[in-house]
């Protein structure tokens, strides 16, 4: 038996095209051009290639876009004071702040300055909040699309039995409140579980959220699991490639890793969950993706309840 | 093999002394006295019992105490009004609303209107999302008490396997965060949850919070798991009675129903509990007695906090 696999590409992108169709409304019927500010500090390459990726999608989609990018010596103060100007700004619906944020930088009283109704990382304690108590807000991007991808593939939620290994603030934890919303029973794994094979094994949906590279592998999977995998971890090293990939496949990731130093692995190990698993998301190209379409999404969202156009569709069709 | 009873009366004692004793302090050292506001609206029977142990504890403990009570016509403007005036208040560190609500009143506004540094409930948003964040904030009392109650009768917590009956906003999310913050391996169940006795019995730390009486029975606990009721439910039904009690505890609450209509039972059926059990709390006199004192110790906190004390025994020890 060979997984399914669950790509990210055709699910992002029929996600940007009804944002763009529904931006494309939103300036015809009301004059209204929702608006995105990223924020990025300092030279951190990673974050210059997540940054570049979302203004360039924003822009394809037709929303306003900023880019402020500022460098690392910028203070505290300074910062602050960009955030304070783009919450008072009516035409920006939506502020992102890149992290990770330099040393000097509290980043806590930064993600806390944003304005919760521009929030559209989710990351505001008030929107966290929201989540955890099933109250609307805007939602953190990468869980949504983990809800979103299992959603837009035909695989019901409800009554199964969700495994999340790793619980940080911005997938893990988030993404089992989500999933316990469209009525999973969820369990969160991490570092100190015992037996996590035990765990996992059981698991009828099984996230993969701990930034190692391949790290779960066949004992962790259960036959004709649902396997979802949030990682994506550079690699150089050869001997981790050859435990992950095999064939054709292991041929191009090695020559990736040859001539470009290092190739995208997930956090599970593909070959093993091509073997064992009924659905596996991969890495490069699956829930990656769909970070960049919820952000989108929740800046929509954020310009329609900003502006108070609500369910504009009932308005307009 | 019968279960040890974790009664909840030694550890509430201990943390109510705690609490009079640093009250002493502050009142001796800063002139400060802390103050809670208890606000109740109608003539709920339950709601009246809660409030006056809430009420008759504070006293008890040295705090300013104040119970404002309404009459269940109060309007949704006027309640928020009460609310805003208690915000206002210098003397005042804690508000706790009593809940439910009459229907006039929109409930999530109102606990959403408490200064989050007031909100003792640890109901506001922003507590919520600094909860689940792992940010420090007031805790939800019950759930606190349910850690308090695991740590101060010497259960190790970290690695073990924690499975939660009940995702209600009030406990059963909130203690899922606070148990995956101190380590354990954290499924939340409920309504739609699959076969669950096959969960529930795999739980080294089994937590019954979904307002049934008795419905953990023999066939959801496992040999030896430590098992936390936090059900409180009036039955007047002898049938219940009779499932959940043998020999001399089934004749006094027989007696109970016949003499005063109803007696207490929780979540968890006592007699199976006792037989395969480890441990397990007893209602009454378990986790209950922990929600009051916890709400105590909140509001000491939030007193410390607004009024800038800070680890206030290493200074004054």
């Amino acid at each position: 038996m060979s997984a399914k696999i669950l790509s990210g590409r055709p699910i992002a992108e029929a996600i940007k095209n009804e944002v763009a169709s529904e931006v494309e409304q939103l300036k015809s019927d009301f004059g209204v051009t929702p608006g995105l500010a990223v924020v990025r500090v300092g030279e951190d390459p990673a974050s210059a290639v997540y940054v570049g990726n979302k203004v360039r999608t924003s822009e394809q989609l037709g929303l306003l876009s900023e880019h402020h990018h500022f460098t690392d010596s910028i203070s505290h103060a300074e910062l602050l004071k960009v955030v304070q100007g783009l919450n008072q700004r009516a035409d920006i619906d939506g502020i992102l702040v890149q992290l990770p944020l330099p040393s000097q930088i509290v980043e806590q009283e930064i993600i806390e300055s944003v304005d919760p109704a521009k929030d559209v990382d989710g990351f505001h304690p008030i929107n966290v909040g929201r989540l955890t108590l099933g109250i609307p807000g805007l939602l953190p991007c990468t869980p949504a699309g983990v809800v979103e991808m299992l959603k837009r593939s035909g695989i019901a939620i409800a009554g199964k039995r969700a495994v999340i290994v790793g619980r940080s603030n911005i997938v893990g934890k988030p993404l089992s409140l989500l999933l316990l919303r469209e009525d999973a029973t969820v369990t969160i794994c991490h570092s100190r579980t015992q037996d996590l094979p035990s765990v996992t094994r059981k698991a009828d949906i099984l996230v993969a959220a701990i930034g190692r590279p391949g790290y779960i592998t066949a004992e962790h999977i259960g036959e004709g699991a649902i396997v979802i995998d949030v990682g994506i971890n550079s690699v150089s090293d050869p001997e981790i490639v050859t435990k992950c990939f095999e064939g054709e496949e292991l041929e191009k990731r090695i020559s990736a890793v040859e001539t470009r130093g290092s190739t995208l692995i997930g956090d599970v190990n593909p070959r093993d969950a091509a073997k064992i698993a009924g659905y596996v998301t991969p890495v490069p190209g699956g829930i990656g993706l769909l970070t960049v379409a919820m952000l989108m999404k929740n800046t929509l969202q954020a310009a329609k309840a900003r502006r108070g156009i609500v369910r504009q569709e009932a308005q307009t069709i």
